[in-house]
């Protein structure tokens, strides 16, 4: 078999590559381990960019969004018993939209299966090979267990952190930086109306928490805890008064409490691979690169990233290779950024166990800063919204 | 004897809250360890924040100031061999004005002079007591040997880190907030023309480097090194090679040298104690806090805190005692902000030996954002020009 662009993994950003390399008239074919349903129902990011949004828009996938997504223009960021809004769109002209990422996810995988473009779930044993070539191989397993070798001209690795691609690259090459958070979330999706109409980012002194949603009848909410603490140690009934307290203001707020659909615990990290290709083979999203999701920003960089990847691809298809050297340097100099941004939500909105009393004086200084000051409200505001793909 | 404020220190904190209370018509007395002439000579800081201009000039002091200061609209932020302009005067309106420390204080022991105002030098021994009551009494050797005993209704402590105000205070009393930093300034003052009309916080792979003035011949320079460093490994030669190796940028810059006249090597350290009254003593500029040098704020800090208490030692001798009350705390919200300024701006420029590859991406990503970012610029900017006093 043949194809111009091999995508490994069926999240966001292998589908949305697939779909901007159709548009553009390039072939392809995207390979996911998982079934059809899983990747459908996978619950991960909830907050698109202002980019992102208009990305889906002018590729004609805006249409379910612009009906169910949930436009925010602005935030809350509560800390010492007090709120402060954020004012997103009076900062900075743009929006957030609250839109799951499974529901992006539902959109691409019904755009190829209208358009037929070659989408394979249940794959396995992924093997890739040639990368050093301007021919690729990739073998795999297809759902019926017979053994397939696609020949490409060049490989996309959107397949994840636990993804192939990357260990597909040989010892050496890739340069790791990293960061192991003091903290996790403890996540819950609850069947309730949210008790807030927008999102509340909240500094107490016993964690983090957070307030977010996925419709109008579903609430999203987080707690910091330990990495190692337990769920099992967490009773709905626990859940909801530590949320009740973390989430109290001076004034007038009443979390709504409901039946808790999931509960999981994720740890956070940080994590960025240096570059992010080798020779054909493009690594995108969670495979080059983790953020913890303070920021709202691993789904909105993996678009970015394929957006220039597209271009890149679509280019050197075309004799033209100029993009592709430098789409490791372009997306980096975002990813960095992101980086950054995400680093600086997550401490500080976070209680670190290790800091000192300095640092916990600094943490409250910046807070209150970023409350009061219109400029260190824009830059996060900037930064939150997402700044320009490019 | 009997005054009503008894200022220990004749820096410029002490110096200025005894002008500004003689101009309340509140009499002071200010005692200093040094002498006339070391306490005229000793160079410090060099950048008053607009604020800080504008007082001095408000009080009658802005003469010379207006005459010999150099007023700068900006200053460069170099890294990565480029340099970027933080336009402080285009983003937020108001300037910072390069008068050093000395000359301050120089105005204010003339205007001490002029008005025939108790400031008196070489005192010793100098002994708080009674802190606790209405009637604070001040024990010192004046400079002919004889043991003086002063009456007070408060005494002020702008005797800085290392003098006897806060140790006067009861164990238990006060909380300390530290912070070491992994590295020191070593600064020289040197007979020549400064290369370049604004100053240069530069951040190079070998450490930080500022380029600075005290007027139109004499240039003010530093480079990061070690605290263990040992000044004598630093020979002229080896001080200007490293300088204009770490302020080199693509392009024209040409780093003019002249005789050494001074040089001396500083730890850095973050400071604060809480609160910064006891009773009938208030604590003010550096016998509260210390900053490390990088966002030029020690100095101005010190003004804001005897603004604050100007006022409230006025009132409590007109017998309201509310600001004095409110004191520690309406200072500690500036105090904190500094701090976290000056925290920002170090860790920013500096290199830390215990950075990991992940914490120097980050430094990068944040440099690059703050010299491309409008709302990051003027963050810096509002930051470093001064905030208002109150």
């Amino acid at each position: 078999m043949r194809t111009q662009v091999a995508v490994i993994g069926a999240g966001p950003a292998g589908l949305l590559l697939s779909y901007l390399l159709h548009q553009a008239g390039v072939e392809a074919v995207v390979l996911e381990a998982r079934d059809r349903e899983y990747v459908r129902q996978r619950v991960r990011a909830g907050v698109c960019e202002q980019p992102t949004v208009d990305l889906l828009t002018e590729i004609g996938l805006g249409g379910r969004l612009a009906a169910e997504g949930l436009p925010h223009e602005g935030f809350s960021l509560r800390f010492d018993g007090t709120d402060h809004r954020i004012a997103l769109t009076e900062l900075t002209g743009k929006a957030i939209t609250v839109y799951g990422q499974q529901e992006i996810v539902k959109d691409l995988v019904d755009a190829h299966e209208a358009a037929d473009l070659p989408l394979h779930f249940e794959v396995s044993d992924v093997s890739l090979s040639a990368l050093d070539s301007s021919r690729p191989v990739v073998r795999y397993r297809d759902s019926s267990g017979v053994v397939q070798t696609l020949e490409c001209d060049a490989v996309a690795g959107c397949d994840g952190f636990h993804g192939v691609s990357r260990p597909s690259i040989p010892d050496g090459v890739l340069t790791i930086f990293e960061r192991e958070y003091p903290f996790a979330w403890l996540g819950v999706l609850a069947r309730t109306q949210p008790s807030h109409e927008e999102l509340i980012y909240t500094h107490h002194p016993r964690g983090f928490a957070l307030h977010s949603m996925r419709s109008p009848d579903v609430t999203r909410l987080y707690l910091q805890v330990d990495p190692a603490e337990n769920l099992a140690a967490w009773s709905d009934d626990r859940i909801w008064t530590e949320l009740s307290t973390r989430l109290a203001v001076d004034g007038e707020f009443t979390l709504r409490e409901g039946p808790i659909l999931d509960k999981g615990i994720t740890p956070m990290r940080s994590f960025v691979t240096e570059p992010m290709r080798h020779g054909r083979l493009f690594l995108a999203g969670d495979a080059a690169h983790i953020v913890p999701p303070t920021g709202a920003k691993g789904m909105n960089l993996a678009v970015a990233d394929v957006v220039v990847l597209s271009r890149a691809l679509v280019a050197l298809l075309q004799g033209d290779s100029a993009l592709a050297e430098s789409y490791s340097d372009t997306c980096l100099r975002r990813v960095w950024r992101a980086e950054h941004f995400s680093w600086f939500m997550t401490t500080m909105l976070h209680v670190d166990p290790g800091a000192d009393a300095f640092a916990q004086r600094l943490q409250l200084s910046q807070l209150r800063y970023t409350a009061s000051s219109r400029a260190a409200a824009t830059s996060l505001a900037e930064n939150y919204v997402g700044l320009p793909f490019v």
